[in-house]
């Protein structure tokens, strides 16, 4: 499996149920680059559903959240030419986030997860993220990500 | 504990992650009328972490979205002078759902969602919502809500 964004944060910022890979019950999203946007991908379980048949738009939402944070911090990192994993770690939080869920997502197929940086600046990245299912897409996010201020590390 | 508008959704409609009763590994959220304002309570799990000491930020988002759908049941119900189990069902989806994360939510804490309708049409409510954590507003979110396709119901 191809290394993600995630594989790469500090050992303490790994716990996020999102996306952390230190966290076992979580979805443990990967984003990585392709070509000028950015990819993740989820195949949905049986039990993360909304009406049967369809996926719960509560997880399509924190997908796109995660993958929203995931996509600040590659797109930081190659905005400042540096590889990820080297100091100072880089690592988003959300300030807000958009889905506009654009018809029902099927449930037992693999989700695709592409991500379009639209805007970065020193503090903030804003990514927009398209949701394909069987290569249509489903839902359309955007995040807005900001460097994770210091009041979120936790004493 | 009080009925939630969840609690009258049918059967075959009462799978959903985020609210289903008859969805024994989700969250069972339950919405229902506190005066003018709807409401729900969630306690997070610890492993539902973003940041360590630190809500994850797609679970907000899939509470509000919930919260969302039940405050636009509970009031389409009001609406039509019906009571919650009356038929026709009255059963509503997402269309889209905005986020802004106003301040960490601290983990460990029994979250708070107040739900105020700002728009109901007979196909659509629009609900703004705020999650409180001791009684700080730790995130805002708007809800719009359309009844559910007949696409929606998996042959």
């Amino acid at each position: 499996m191809k290394l993600g964004i995630q594989d790469f944060y500090p050992e303490e910022l790994s716990h996020c149920f999102g996306c952390g890979r230190n966290n076992p019950n979580g979805h443990q999203l990967k984003s990585y680059w392709e070509g000028e946007f950015t990819k993740a991908k989820y195949t949905p379980k049986e039990f993360q559903t909304a009406i049967p048949g369809f996926v719960y738009g509560g997880l399509i939402a924190s997908l796109i959240d995660c993958h929203g944070t995931g996509s600040a911090a590659l797109a930081a990192y190659k905005n400042e030419h540096r590889e990820p994993g080297s100091e100072p770690a880089l690592r988003f939080v959300t300030a807000s986030l958009n889905v506009d869920y654009v018809k029902p997502t099927p449930i037992g197929i693999e989700l695709i997860l592409v991500g379009k940086i639209l805007e970065i600046t020193n503090k903030k990245v804003i990514t927009h993220i398209e949701v394909f299912a069987n290569d249509v897409i489903t839902a359309v996010g955007k995040v807005v990500a900001v460097k994770m201020p210091d009041s979120f590390i936790a004493k």
